[in-house]
């Protein structure tokens, strides 16, 4: 545990998980190698599935309260829904980090596994982040902690999006900087919100452009967080992307949910081969 | 329509919602005078029950994709929920106000009715914004908007709010400044997150008893997006949040799933009782 404090409680309540550490948290998670995450409660429980016939595990187990997300264990792995946004996977993340750590997990690792609009790439590709810049295109997460300002870098562990990469087999996939934003509308540049933007088309333009240039290769809203947290907290971290539209051609989603499916089901896959792969999940 | 930029689509996908403007959003929304909100898609369903047990509706639809939400209409109630933070609920707001104005509703009202910690309250009190503080005590939003700040003030509608707290009847409710942040550990000064935060107990504490000097009551993560959207875009918006715990007392959230039911019940009841005073929705 990185935290002294929490030596203090008798009981540590993990409010949004449903959990808490009166409860047996070694015997139930002490072998977790892996934590997968993605926005969706509906998506992570298909995911869970698809690792429980992928690993021949049977039980997909649904645990704590199900009311502010999905978690499902199924082996090493385990599945998480965090929502949408950086406050609310920040929320998840401490608890997790605290639940594995109060179960003394060891060796584990952290997978998003997301959602994005891309930038110059067909959609359909998968992309892992090599980098996570935020919506200022700085290489940090900048918190709010006790009314000031604090900065943390954000950090995607190389050999891990690496190993990712090697298990790609017929899946398109691309290395690509990720750009995590705290604004699915203005603060990715959108024209289609419900209220007239502070920016004209062509400076919106110019802002999209300008990111491909960088290197950003898609947008989504979690990725600064995730990677600057599992960073802080020590834990090697990584990022899968499906993607659904090309945002140089256009702000709305406008692609079917069979291609919707279809996209993370390519995601999914690519985590899946991994998994396959791993040697902390082959015997 | 405030978004000039909305007319030049032919079709607008409201992504998240699931819906888009070529349905008949007239005929299906035109009616609606209230939008509930609450984070919870568990609490939203209830709560959608309650409305309609209260206003003696039978139909209780569930509407859209519900993969991201879950959104029910009970007559002229459109019930929403929105996730955890700020980037979460934004989401949400946009996609909604674009709804009703594709739909031609007029005199809209948004309520958002939220879970919080109290500075100095007795839990079980439920709590009626006066005014809102972002977690620097500003009362503005800060968006990136195109890589740039951006700030929007935080507004509360006062009548709309005094006619809430005219509904209390036995109900216990006070007004107090809510404070919401974009964090749940360290932007609200917990000490029980799983990495050591970037402050000692006293600054903590300091920080908790300068918030209930400035008026603060309550603590939550979604008021500050809230009601600065809502402002900006027009519409009369309050909030209304039950209390669970008295930060002034610890971190943790301790309360009882029961007391928690109980004490989210009271926000539910006292809304209920302001609908069936209201002009809007009594014949």
């Amino acid at each position: 545990m990185k935290n002294p404090h929490l030596n203090t409680l008798p009981i540590d309540y993990l409010y949004h998980l449903g959990l808490d550490s009166s409860q047996d948290l070694k015997g139930k998670f002490g072998d977790v190698k892996f934590v997968c995450m993605m926005g969706s409660a509906m998506r992570i429980a298909e995911f869970a599935k698809k690792v429980s016939l992928h690993l021949a595990i049977d039980e997909v187990e649904p645990i704590g309260k199900t009311e502010r997300c999905s978690i499902f264990k199924v082996g090493p792995v385990l599945c998480v829904s965090h929502g949408m946004g950086a406050p609310s996977i920040l929320i998840f993340l401490h608890e997790l980090v605290k639940l594995l750590g109060h179960a003394q997990a060891t060796n584990v690792s952290f997978i998003r596994i997301g959602t994005s609009g891309t930038l110059g790439l067909t959609p359909g590709t998968v992309i892992i982040s090599s980098a996570v810049l935020n919506g200022k295109f700085e290489p940090q997460l900048e918190q709010i902690g006790l009314g000031k300002s604090v900065c943390y870098p954000t950090h995607i562990h190389q050999p891990l999006a690496q190993a990712l990469m090697d298990a790609k087999g017929d899946i398109h996939a691309e290395f690509g900087i990720t750009l995590g934003t705290d604004d699915f509308y203005e603060g990715q540049g959108r024209l289609d919100g419900a209220v007239q933007p502070p920016y004209t088309e062509e400076e919106r333009t110019a802002f999209l452009h300008l990111a491909y240039e960088k290197g950003v290769r898609n947008i989504e809203m979690e990725s600064t967080a995730f990677s600057a947290f599992c960073h802080r907290a020590g834990i090697p971290a990584a990022i899968v992307c499906a993607t659904f539209i090309n945002r140089l051609q256009g702000d709305q989603v406008t692609t079917s949910m069979e291609d919707q499916h279809l996209f993370t089901g390519y995601a999914d896959q690519l985590v899946l081969q991994f998994f396959r792969k791993s040697h902390w999940l082959t015997k």
